[in-house]
């Protein structure tokens, strides 16, 4: 078995370069432009733990360990255009950079090459591969488009919010996991209980990333705190504050919505979301939600040492220090 | 054996409703509009053909029948966003309908269904249709990157105009043959045979829909005649005419693309395609096109009667009497 910093190593000596095609340029070079900023490769891992931690060969999985860290960018390359952002990861944006034909067609191709890598795997893995990960690309556009939606709404309930989280964030680390699980010839069980695994990871991860959007220290969060409050964003801590807020609460909260004094936006809402008891309520649903992930992870038949490595990225990712 | 006219019509019986989800409206809504736009479904035709040529069971064929068709007015939707068109077959594209971000995310969804009915057959055949799809698309995408690149550049070649042209339009014909020809259990040469065939009457078709725009009856090509002159689009055409043109000609013709009077622009123009010799190289190379397009087919180890049906829609392709 491999450690989690191992199968880093490997995977970036592999994918270090030459992924593409070359030419045309015009395609290629915004490609390349985003591929280049290096992520947290927290999908690729998932997916060669998933193939160790069930006995596979974590050779074969390489390609489709790259195939999702090149959707989930192709992803982000549309969602930048549709979200009008200049900036990841500190640099411009690939529309921002060589215009939006350009976004829009390298993001194209970066789904297609995402399937070529996916299925560069024995033949026999394949139709089993292809349907998770298609499933799992619908869902995720489905995802996007709620996400959209809610923009416009001021009624989303906190079910249809955690749909739309499952959809945007979850499923690609549950596809991730499942896929690596069936390379390590996992059976159908095995496979629903790393799937569920991945789900309810991403949805308490997502869920906590709404909180320090409003309660995390500047600096360690990488963005300027406050910022969903500015946008009347509708999170999990938005809604339930809320739903937990008595009528005068509401009034404030309905009065700060129209607020234009940022910092009395921010303070006002962030004092209501206490009050109420939201925040604590949210924190209480995400570690809820990270408890139940792991509990799918214990309930898979394998020795406790086969899962440790899992188990230490999912803490990384819980904590955040990774 | 069926004619093309039963499997148009079983196609459409198939697929006339329901075939994307409904939820949510925002992303399905764009989807259904572009597929409602009745096309000739070419490729859907041409895949069924190759696939009852060979004896293969057609209905297994009718998923990726349908794929080829979604994955087509996916890059249908995307191309009108970057070519900023209005109208598609006489009505509003889906960008001006219901929004830019509609449009992307739309396409990408349309990717996705299109892999997911692609792979809906039997389980033995999907590693190979699933290798000749992602490399069509992959080709596809560098072609209208290319046809994009064309747009700045007044020095292109026939070897890249033609390569432009294959990768654009004719891969997707191919591809279509190909996997019609795999599903009816077609050894590699007659797959490779079929392919051509597709390919050499993409380019063919194309070829023939420049020299439409320019010397074509208004009525019956159903744009506007001289569209090409107009905006100095480097066809198999024009770049013939220049390549043709003595030095006179080259300064007229030099001239005459900066020339704002669209009438005297067009007759100009065409007046030269015809003078250099240009208008008759352009109608002996796609006859040479088709005529290759044939040969492919007829050396098909298979007796006359079963090439029949595929013969008469490249013919009618070819007259444009379909």
């Amino acid at each position: 078995m491999y450690t989690a910093q191992e199968l880093y190593t490997r995977y970036e000596a592999r994918f270090s370069k030459n992924n593409f095609r070359e030419s045309p340029n015009g395609l290629y070079n915004p490609v390349n432009h985003i591929m280049s900023m290096k992520g947290k490769r927290i999908r690729p891992l998932l997916l060669l733990l998933a193939c160790d931690m069930f006995g596979g060969d974590t050779d074969r999985a390489l390609n489709p360990a790259f195939a999702v860290e090149v959707f989930h960018n192709f992803t982000l390359v549309h969602d930048d255009i549709m979200d009008k952002a200049d900036l990841r990861r500190g640099y411009p944006t690939v529309h921002q950079k060589f215009g939006m034909n350009a976004g829009i067609l390298a993001g194209d191709v970066m789904l297609a090459y995402a399937y070529k890598y996916l299925t560069d795997i024995p033949v026999h893995f394949i139709p089993k591969v292809m349907s998770v990960f298609t499933e799992t690309a619908i869902q995720i556009f489905e995802g996007q488009q709620m996400d959209m939606d809610f923009e416009t709404r001021s009624d989303v309930a906190l079910e249809e919010y955690l749909k739309m989280i499952e959809y945007k964030t979850s499923v690609l680390l549950a596809c991730s996991l499942q896929i690596g699980a069936v390379l390590g010839n996992a059976g159908e069980q095995e496979q629903s209980a790393i799937h569920h695994f991945g789900l309810n990871l991403g949805l308490s991860f997502q869920i906590k990333d709404d909180l320090l959007d409003a309660f995390g220290e500047g600096e360690k969060v990488g963005k300027k705190i406050g910022g969903d409050i500015l946008m009347n964003k509708k999170t999990y801590l938005y809604i339930s504050t809320f739903h937990l807020a008595n009528e005068e609460q509401k009034a404030t909260l309905n009065r700060l919505m129209n607020e234009s004094d940022e910092l009395l936006k921010i303070t006002g809402v962030k004092q209501l979301m206490t009050d109420t008891g939201a925040y604590n309520a949210t924190i209480k649903k995400a570690d809820e939600l990270y408890e139940r992930s792991l509990a799918s992870l214990y309930k898979i038949s394998l020795p406790a040492e086969k899962k440790q490595a899992l188990i230490e990225l999912a803490e990384k990712i819980n904590q955040r220090d990774y």
